[in-house]
């Protein structure tokens, strides 16, 4: 090789995320179902998703992609690659909202991930690789439930019929709502190669800013279970029921929620436990509490581990049944067993991270997430970024502008790293 | 004294309450406001409450009694000592109801109170003292808060002025009503006296079913205290926010339900805490709670263990807030001192019980009635009688014909010994 060729690899040593750009793209799209306190109200295939779908159409082709959508109204950018019979490295999320979400949760994903690709298109690098960008189509779950829908739909996990016939709470079905903002495709969903899939997102959690880590290396999705608590006491007068005659539901709720948190506690940092919802009844201040219905969400990397917790509690609540004389009635009214993401990729992310001298930590997501059903077809794994404490799903979400650029420019380096490891003969 | 002298101590053991007339009452008069339930619904001051009254009237004046209402629309029926210038022995409680009460809540004691005059009537016993029943006007405070509005202002609690402005909810006033079913008596509220005050109530607990006794000897009332405490913490997602770095609201809760119940149970049988409403936000399964609000009741018939109660549970409550990283506010919003009532009084009701070889018990009261604020102005007693399942407030509330009829000859005994031994020269 002479001296003065430059290598795909010495050249991507200087290709960076346009930080001005990107942070740009996040505030300028935030016009599209803004709201008045700051945050985003964009409901899936409604005419604000619409807008920022054609925006996003519109800054892929002036980055010379060519634009896909599917069936299920997946929305994919491909910039070309050298070798177009290499199937494409693939970065995602989406950019529907909450009802009062915030400018980050998914958003960030998508239009950092087009910040990389004019990263590459500015410096002119060619990808051996095709590199795709997908938004996917109703994440959230606000408008069409159940959440991650169409990632799933292209997973596999949920057939296209089944996803065209939700319908909304004004009745109006998933295949009408695409039909009507233009997003229902030709290209059947699922229909389409992806070499590896790459999602970059805020953390959602406080463990990043808790650290003080600025990327968190996403080894997988936890495990979630949820049930449904019913508490049969007796509701009593309070002034004239001895403790020791009462059957009181308020107290064995309280017993629960305790031993919910212990179970947690003991097997470790990576285990949570929440009662998040109770209805007390009658809910009398004067009168010993007859009826309770408390919910109770149990997770952990390890599905093993769940299946321990929930059988750990199943037995220890009937002592405190006998206890408080109560009776109890616990249903599994949710199931989502947890998700390791590819060896292969989570390790490129963190070599990465570490090449680019970022505070990394490895971690595992709380949430799911569409990459959570890339993982089933697809080489898979996610970059996190801190969001302030915490909070999302809340028009308060904030991102700090260094950890969003740092997060863009780890995405650009994995997906540079990808090409040029991925696929040699 | 000859031989063949009846006194009235020999004629007073043969006198007994007619058991078919009492449950014939407690029956018929349960048509003025019966509810399909098999309960009633006769808030104070409405048309059923002036039927059941008019009703009271027409049967004292049968009996020879004369009828007094006074300016809170308290209703005395009076029937003739030998002996005028001694002021009355009063036996009392309430026809008025909750809106879905029950039928011997009150209007027991009123009804027993009237079998009483009746058997002294039939009898043609001369009561030394004058013999009156008394009607309280609204003791539930079910229409007119608070409840015991009326023997309130009798025992110098509450000002006439400040009772008869009073609004209910339609904002007419308790001075309106009273006008309005012609129950604003002449005789200003409280210018009655009194020389001892017997009423006799279904327990609206357990405790007598639960020991099988027949008769509850009635010593005192607790005394209540209650408090709302906003409990503070941070709403978080439960999957991505680690046990330690939580502020549980909910948890929190649960950990003073706890504290609460244990403080209670250490200050042995008489002692009650009660958790019995909670509101917990943003209330939803998969979100660690960030807000909680509570009541609790504490209860004990020394004053001074409830203010040791009060003062534990705001120590030890501290230490709730440290360990779930939560802040907390408690206000105290009742508080209302314990009674004792009268030794002599009640003495005399535990004398009679024996005497009558009823099963019976010493009782504390864990509910207000109107006998706790003529305690601060007479010697008072009560008695008790069982309830079915403890349940009161409530149209299935029940109490058995053997101890409504066994409750009512011991009012009557404690009547007539009362009579015999009080105010002798």
């Amino acid at each position: 090789m002479p001296e003065n060729t430059v290598t795909n690899a010495d050249q991507s040593r200087n290709i960076h995320i346009d930080a001005d750009a990107l942070l740009r793209d996040l505030a300028d799209t935030s016009k599209y179902g803004g709201t008045l306190k700051g945050g985003i109200c964009r409901l899936a295939l409604t005419e604000p998703d619409k807008q920022v779908r054609d925006w996003l159409s519109t800054e892929g082709q002036k980055l010379l992609c060519t634009i896909t959508i599917d069936s299920m109204g997946n929305q994919f950018l491909r910039y070309p690659g050298t070798d177009e019979s290499l199937p494409p490295l693939v970065m995602g999320s989406h950019l529907d909202t909450q009802p009062t979400g915030g400018k980050y949760d998914g958003i960030y994903g998508v239009l950092a991930g087009l910040s990389v690709i004019r990263a590459v298109n500015t410096a002119g690098y060619k990808p051996r690789h095709p590199i795709e960008l997908v938004n996917w189509t109703n994440e959230e779950g606000a408008r069409f439930s159940p959440a991650m829908i169409s990632s799933g739909v292209f997973s596999g996990v949920f057939t296209e019929e089944n996803a065209h016939s939700i319908r909304d709470r004004n009745n109006i079905s998933m295949k009408d709502a695409l039909k009507e903002i233009d997003y229902l495709g030709a290209e059947p969903c699922g229909r389409h190669p992806v070499r590896a899939y790459f999602e970059l997102h805020i953390e959602q959690g406080p463990v990043l800013e808790d650290e003080k880590k600025t990327i968190g290396v996403v080894t997988g999705v936890q495990g979630m279970r949820r049930f449904t608590i019913s508490i049969n006491g007796q509701s009593a007068h309070a002034g004239t029921t001895p403790m020791s005659l009462r059957h009181d539901a308020m107290l064995a709720a309280a017993h629960l929620t305790i031993l919910a948190t212990n179970i947690a506690k003991k097997y470790g940092e990576d285990a949570k436990a929440t009662v998040g919802e109770i209805t007390a009844l009658p809910g009398s201040s004067n009168v010993v509490c007859g009826d309770v219905t408390m919910t109770l969400d149990l997770r952990h990397p390890n599905d093993k581990i769940v299946s321990h917790m929930e059988k750990e509690f199943y037995e220890q609540s009937s002592s405190v049944c006998a206890m408080t004389k109560t009776k109890m009635n616990i249903e599994r009214t949710w199931n989502s067993p947890s998700v390791q993401f590819d060896k292969e990729c989570v390790s490129l992310v963190r070599t990465c991270a570490e090449d680019l001298k970022l505070a990394h930590q490895d971690i595992i997501s709380g949430a799911g997430h569409d990459a959570a059903y890339l993982a089933r077809i697809c080489p898979t794994a996610m970059i996190f970024i801190p969001c302030r404490d915490g909070l999302s799903h809340n028009e308060a979400e904030h991102a700090e502008p260094k950890d969003i650029v740092a997060g863009a420019n780890l995405l650009l380096e994995a997906i540079l790293k990808a090409d040029t490891c991925f696929d040699l003969d």
